[in-house]
């Protein structure tokens, strides 16, 4: 069916894309297609397009499919293009997937059902029936903070072991878990077909140590060159190095705090700071963020352009 | 825009519909007609369809739009039918909703944001943009364990009084709450014109006492002459009697929890439950539950059969 | 050993009770011995000490025994005290349970383990080694707010049966299980020897209607009398009169919630709420609640006041 | 008053000991003894008495202090002891802090309130009246698992500036969060007066990497010369050598999860994998965990020693 130029394992840096939008709240496609001309340019091993970065659960289908077309042609084939397909079970993400493949995804990204109670095994079988019905390797995609459960090593390692998944990209932030998950692969030789991405983009450091093949970093739309150095560093055993560079994009992360959490949820804050970020920089025309997201206000945004100052990404 | 038939307030039983399936997977448009028919003839005040006993996270859209249709085919004016347009934020929430509204549903029943990080003031900037997007009586969905938030008062009584919501579905469990509220809007003159339903299938008599129109029981797909009888009898000011019918369906609850939570989750067990039981008094024509959720085994079946026969409703 | 004077099952209105405390922060005796008078004149069925409204988890062992001592030789054998033993586990729970069986307490009140992560069976022995220890009535205390796991049915159903559990306090909030156990003790002929007091104090119409024996108000402090007029309607079989009671009383909860979220906690605000009502009324001396809790301000007791004006308790 | 031999900062490897029991329950001072006398030997750091791995919730009081006279008799100055003060608010607290200050404790480690409903005014507060209380220096012990609460660097960070806190035990898991707090502390210059200890004991070379002065770990109790080979490796920057030793302990630490989660709780796995490890190293004389944890059976036991043997700690 599809064919796929994903690297087995994909290394490197995967930013997980924004999705910059108009004034009315469409699609920005000139914007993206900036975006994502960046971070390729910048030496990212992959673009995720519509994961919690790019709003997604915020997107309605017509302009997920629009996010898909214009990050598809933009990568233009120089880098993988990883598809989330988040929604809450089976049938829907299948929908997902058919729309992702047809406009030329290179993986798919699935997190385990959400709003209903779920079993593991029930996880298990959700995965399976994804991999089975559209053609292209499956990443997992955990994220209990969205999806209020965790992915286990009793459902992934399975369903490495047959094929059903050809990658994780861990946003569990337990670290524990996920050396455990590592050891154990690499005790079952799937450490060299199996990618494991990290989502915690204040460990980087730790996580390539760790054994993790890259990260994909919400902040890696605003400096992915930062990400890119991490990376490389660390590839080549520099670790100190790796280490202040992360501490340098550990002091930037503020930028996705700058809301007052009185008056505005974690989604608005984290993604007005990106925003805002990239419209600062000149990368997006518009800082907006999908409704109902509260916007960001001229104090938050003055600190979003300190802090790219301080991080020497702003003159 | 729609025309509503929805009484203000809305008053008595309102089953969930169970979605029945083909083996397939497809939507029995046959069986979902019977299982309409059944609730309304037993003296149903509406029909709620969609909601999370309806499986609606398990369905795409095509077979949402297919069971909106059936039901309001089904219904055909005789009582109201409220849609769900359960989806992870405004924008998705709205489609559903024009779909409902194209379909002719008489109201909109819609939870807060989830999978997103959200606030207070983005949930009620939320429902107003659904009321402003879709002219059809609004009802908020309280539903934490599938949301993991809680409507607020806070939330809830400014979208009363400022016209965008209608109703309130309260499946929260927290009956302190509730009581604050119904005292709340009782307070402000609200109790005549704003509907609260309560999910609490379990203490529906203590909630009729509360103040509450009515309930929204999906044991009543199985037992809608039960919980009409214990809506009588709490209108007539009968509360033994009520308690003694309420008590009769607690144990009749029992066809919700025969899986094991070893080996199925949750939803699988209390919508297996309900649709075993619904094929078992031949209503349905097969008790399959949508994937990936795990079928109850021969055990299960039995125990509800047994359950249904202690409960007076099979010879 | 310790002879006990608890009625089987025990009825009615048993407030947990608020442990006054000077402004230096010691236990003042000659307003807890006020406190209990005014109860026990109102009709209570019994006392709670050392419960979560009487700060027992900012208690040390010398002021938590001060508080019995004091408790016991008020009641004087008028009415039972049942003597809270909270702590995080069996050997902590013992020793406060040897502490409340010398100062002549006639049932205990203990919760399920916390702190540590706990299984259903370490949760059933830690209640049975209680019982084993110390020869006084055992009630189990059902609080998930503090203690992060629920007392489920196949927990306390044996532990009734065999003789461990003489009571539960249910302050879980769930109606839909409490309902559920009632039905199954109900089942088991086992109504009439163990009682089941709700804490769910602004739903105890529904709780009485549904065949708990009494309630365990926090607002019961307060005011005692209204409780025990809804418990009494409620015997009579005067349904409607016990929900308008129980109305009122939900308005005057009021008080526990007129702290401002964003500089004080939950405790802070409800304890006191309640002390500074008792204050207000002439009960206690000092309204203080035990450090690091935050006091409430002048426009939180001004609101305290007002409602209890509302409530007609206050000139 | 308390002399303490604290260094400033506190390096390297500090084991949270475990408490050898007698099969009667009772503190065995004799293995208690020979466990501290191995980890000092090893090279550790310090000792930690009395937190969650050494069974502190499960202990009275009389049991505390004769682990803390054990443990400090037999550091006998070596190495500084660290006295878990664990209890659910201030005043119980501070009891515990003068027990352990007579002692002869060298610092104090303590929990936010718990079982409480708490603000982070309040947990500010509670550190800083312990600290007023018992003049030694103080740890504050970041514990949501078991505390529900997260210690957040808007508390911490102020406590550290006007000297409330000495330093941070982080078993929060949250990495991304404790890089941000050690990049803040070493912006205010506070990285050389304020010890990190990561209770993160399967990432521990990622936390060093990261700034972290050293690490609290359980498993540290059955292999502490890994822990410190670990330490000393990524001391002297040889970060490839740290990351292959922490897999080798990660491995390891399967002796933790050996118990079906059907039948025990994660506690009396954990703690009695470490427990059955240090029975089988013969370091003490008895396997057993505090009621009512559910002990290890054979199964469990055999597991253990065999991931004893592939670590090469068993021959």
């Amino acid at each position: 069916m599809s064919p796929t130029r994903l690297p087995v394992p994909l290394l490197g840096v995967v930013p997980p894309l924004c999705t910059p939008l108009t004034p009315a709240g469409e699609i920005d496609t000139r914007s993206l297609t900036a975006l994502v001309e960046r971070v390729v340019v910048a030496g990212a091993g992959g673009v995720f397009a519509l994961g919690s970065s790019g709003e997604a659960a915020y997107l309605d289908d017509a302009r997920r499919r629009t996010v898909l077309e214009t990050v598809c042609q933009a990568a233009a084939g120089r880098v993988p293009v990883l598809a989330g397909v988040i929604d809450m079970t089976t049938a829907r993400v299948v929908e997902h997937a058919r729309t992702a493949a047809g406009c030329g995804a290179d993986a798919l990204v699935a997190t385990a059902p959400f709003y209903t109670r779920t079993h593991p095994a029930e996880v298990a079988d959700h995965f399976r029936r994804i991999r089975d019905a559209v053609d292209l390797p499956l990443f997992a995609y955990d994220m209990p903070a969205s999806v209020h459960t965790k992915l286990t090593a009793g459902i992934l390692v399975p369903a490495v072991q047959d094929g059903t998944l050809a990658g994780l990209k861990d946003s569990s932030g337990d670290e524990g878990a996920l050396r455990r998950l590592l050891v154990t692969l690499r005790g079952l030789g799937l450490d060299r077909t199996f990618t494991v991405l990290t989502g915690s983009e204040l460990a980087v450091d730790g996580a390539l140590l760790a054994g993790a093949h890259g990260v994909v970093p919400g902040l890696g739309n605003v400096d992915p060159h930062g990400y890119v150095r991490l990376y490389e560093h660390a590839r080549a055993g520099r670790w100190r190095e790796a280490a202040a560079e992360q501490d340098r994009l550990a002091r930037l992360f503020g930028i996705t705090a700058t809301g007052d959490p009185a008056v505005m949820g974690g989604s608005s804050s984290a993604l007005g700071g990106f925003k805002a970020a990239l419209h600062l920089l000149g990368v997006i025309d518009c800082p907006a963020t999908a409704a109902p997201q509260v916007p960001l206000g001229d104090t938050e945004r003055a600190a979003v352009r300190r802090l790219l100052k301080d991080a020497g990404l702003l003159a």
